[in-house]
């Protein structure tokens, strides 16, 4: 099959290289770049010399038409993809966007969080949310995927369990989140710098940060009813990995929380459950499409504790989309996305 | 004034070193260290080099006695100071133990989280809880202070206001903390290796942590009444610093969180309370005795976030206990502790 | 095939089973430990879970030849190879040698610097060397392959198309090369903790390294003559890479270097020449058996100046030794071995 | 006394002010940043909260004379010093130079390297270099001090006692140095992310750095005869340090080299020389003044090598600096100096 990546010079660009490069079954049509084009790809990103001859490129919606790509991908900033998608989901191209701008299903409330008005609310409508364990049918047959963001994609996979089936009070559920400087993008800024951010750590939007409504929305959908969420995201002076650490009060405190979630994803390929008593660490999932879960009831109290590791670029962005992808394209899901982790 | 430190080759001890070597009026009369005895204190730490000739020693009590130290600080793990320091402490000297041993003011407890008899309960019920922000009229006559933990530190400083006044449910704490790998000790261990635990993130003893009771108990007393918290620590790959993420659900809702903060602390001269919107990080604070803190409301819902770093092994340890020995010497309370972290 | 791992809980273990575990044509019938026996591998080693339902094993060599393994990589420290190769090589099978054992031709030369004597001389004279770069068509045959140390690959494959054209001065070669902290092992140790050694850098057996003899046996070799190295290695607060910085006097600065070095790798599938002008970067090969060179002149002046990467784990350890199973098996080459590196 | 800070806003001023700010002898009168002005200092550098109440400012050449400070230190990029400190000198101030205006005697040899016609070469003649090691009773005169490269510093010690004695080949000295991420300065660029350099190591400017002619004059200067130096500078993902490891062919192969360095450096405060046979470690010297140096002759052949230790900001930069400024104005040359090494 043949796909195109547009705005492949950030990092989710280069992952979802990564992951497509290698692949007999992929075909990587044009990887688009305004401010790069006519560059070599690999000159931007070495680990890729020898897997690919291709340059940034700057096509426009003809081009890609004409490429033959039947899957596009949006790794761009917020704002883009609601004003470049539509025409290519016209011409019957199927777009998978990495960025926010097809998540939140009340355009109101985007319009809030994001500042702009959206240009696409039609096709706001008939996106599905890119989750695989929550909307795997409706992804198969989707035109336009909206591929969840890292925070969300590790909180909504924590909490699924107890909160689909009612368990918890549904309005004081915590998400302590901790992610990675690559989350951040690959954009030129002081405070990510390493002098400024490693050996150091803080939290950030603490007054609210955007992935809160996506978060609260899936939730909510999962719950059948409203779910509020105190969610503050850290920064970590590590590459990769969101360990997300959630905390939820059990209404029942009956069930066996180790069996709930071993059952609710005994058939998941890429959500494990680690044994009761672990601790999971982000390098465990680091270069894959794992979610690696623990669940922990501590002192036997009425609170759980729930422990959910992702790399943020894979499972958290081009690991997702590959997964899409693969849902779409009727591939086997699992395909191009095996390799263990990069340990240590 | 002389002192004296028991068990010098940690982090605990250099820190102590290197706080009261630079100071005028602090002689310190020897450095405890059975394993390195006859060893030079700077061919352990070449830090120190050109700021003491000292080596390691292994005196029994009648040389600390002979030594003339009237303060003895005990940097030694967890069950050396209950065997050691009442001798000590019999002979006139005062003792400030940065270990475990005199914290937990419930026998019974202390043994069911350190799995030892206790071997000095006549002391536990002498010894004074070394926070100054709490303790501070106590410490300065104590002949015994037990100085607090890491993370009993920045979760009772985070905590104070809204505990001792009553306006938060104390049922359902949440206290998710982080903390940089020299809280680990300086003990060769394959965990906490670079090649494991760099670039990389998780929790450990989410079932239940030692530092738990020590904190309950505090804010128990702060409170007047039982107080029962979740606490989750993780392992940051940084050298120092501690991080506490604090949630607490609001009692009352009218209370201005930043006014209430700057008051309590307005005279203390080690906390800092930042300006309203704030996040903290570690780095500001790396290698001085200040806790900075910031608060939030999310949302302008019913939970509180507050934010509070401190460095592990000053404010956290070393610090608190120079700053303790200033108390009980007459020291002014800051002396040797006022130098700006060391940013970037 | 099938492969046994003799030392399977260290780095250079995990490693081995990271590239083979996903092989269609690769068996791993056993994985050795003798601390570990009856521990799920997966236990010690999450990265792996999913992949591998194997326990560490301890097994005698009745039961390695029983096992049907046709070739068995020693990741064991030195000094087991050679006690235990033997026997498995008398039985037919074929050796793979992560460990220095067999990688000095002069006996005497090892014993001095590995301070015990050979217990396996006899094998000694019959290993191969394996750099494929140099003694491919060796090790396609060989019983007994001594997989080469981490600075030494880079080190060789950094001076090889100047030593073995003798285009420079042989008794001046200076090597200043920095490892990642995985290249000392998964043993506990206080100096290799990550409160030690992050945000720290040092050189250490700057008097003497046991690879010293080793780059210069086979530097010697290359160049038909006697060769001087200074070699200094550093500990990088990185987790996997070498990046060697090699110096040369160049007897003949007529040369092309770009050119040379460009035809000399032309058809070698891992190692890549970069642009002049270029300076590798670690992460460009992490997690990947390419080794990057550039090459430089600097002001004109007649000092070459080489910098090559490598992935000390891949390239220079278990890559490399997959790299020779290929060989030895008559699989392709780059079998296992085709990934793009990590990158960010 | 009375001084001033142009361009406080970069790492080298934050890092004067963390060492002025405590002392009772200096007033810092003023800090400016054009672009931060009005701002308060410690809400860009909250490590410096309770220090200083100074805002940034935007003084002209007017307000500064008014402002009564005797003593003006540059701290910033090149290019500016040249034009506006004449005017400053000229008004009978004493400039303390951080950038690299005045530091090659050579107006073309400057010109050519920074690209720019230099403003006032007048002052360049009349500049004295501020290495106190070696031009200390010029510094105590100067009316204009042009404070030394981190780089130049660390190399310049290193070789100091050898190539001042002419005991070694003077056209055939390598520096390989590396340098934390703090000395490419606080500018926002996207090759000094941490999700850039953490984790990976690299070299950078092998075919010629700015800092080349200054230590080749300076190192020339000692050895009365011309030095050719080959200098590869490497990027540490560490925030603060340098190390360089120098290399020499040894002329005099009786001499001993430890003897050398102790009796040379025996006076000096701020130069350490290790025991026989240590590797001394950047942290070592984190926040000091400190230069720490070892000295190797592996295999007793005749290359000696150096290995030497800073911190890049202090006796690299701003340290440098202010130990300038204890020589100019007749205070003790250690005066805010004196403190152990933050370690771990």
């Amino acid at each position: 099959m043949k796909v195109g990546i547009i705005g492949g010079s950030g990092y989710t660009g280069v992952e979802l290289l990564r992951l497509l490069l290698p692949r007999d079954d992929v075909d990587v049509a044009f990887v688009s770049s305004r401010a790069l084009a006519g560059t070599r790809v690999d000159s931007q990103f070495p680990s890729l010399r020898g897997f690919t001859d291709l340059s940034f490129a700057n096509p426009q919606v003809d081009d890609i038409i004409a490429s033959g790509a039947e899957f596009v991908f949006f790794a761009t900033p917020n704002g883009t993809a609601m004003l470049q998608a539509p025409a290519l989901l016209a011409a019957g191209l199927r777009v998978i966007d990495l960025s926010a701008d097809f998540r939140l299903r009340d355009v109101g409330v985007w319009e809030h969080w994001y500042g702009v008005s959206h240009a696409s609310p039609e096709w706001v409508e008939r996106a599905v949310y890119g989750l695989p364990e929550t909307h795997r049918k409706a992804i198969a047959s989707a035109r336009l995927v909206a591929n969840p963001g890292c925070y969300p994609t590790s909180i909504q996979l924590g909490f699924l369990p107890l909160v689909e089936r009612g368990l918890v009070d549904l309005n004081t559920l915590v998400a302590d989140a901790k992610s990675g400087a690559s989350g951040a993008g690959r954009g030129a800024s002081v405070a990510n710098l390493l002098a400024e951010s490693s050996d150091s750590f803080k939290a950030y939007g603490a007054a609210g940060h955007r992935h809160l409504p996506e978060i609260e929305q899936e939730l909510s959908g999962m719950a059948g009813a409203p779910v509020e969420l105190t969610f503050t995201p850290h920064l970590l002076p590590i590459i990769r990995g969101i360990h997300a650490t959630l905390y939820a009060r059990l209404a029942d405190t009956t069930i066996d929380l180790q069996v709930l979630y071993e059952e609710r994803y005994a058939s998941e390929p890429f959500v494990d459950v680690l044994p009761a008593g672990s601790h999971p660490e982000t390098r465990s999932v680091r270069g894959t499409n794992f979610c690696r879960l623990a669940i922990h009831r501590p002192q036997g109290r009425d609170t759980a504790v729930i422990l959910a590791v992702e790399d943020n670029l894979v499972k958290g962005a081009a690991g997702q989309a590959v997964q899409n992808l693969n849902l779409m394209s009727g591939a086997a899901e699992t395909s191009g996305l095996q390799q263990p982790g990069l340990l240590p």
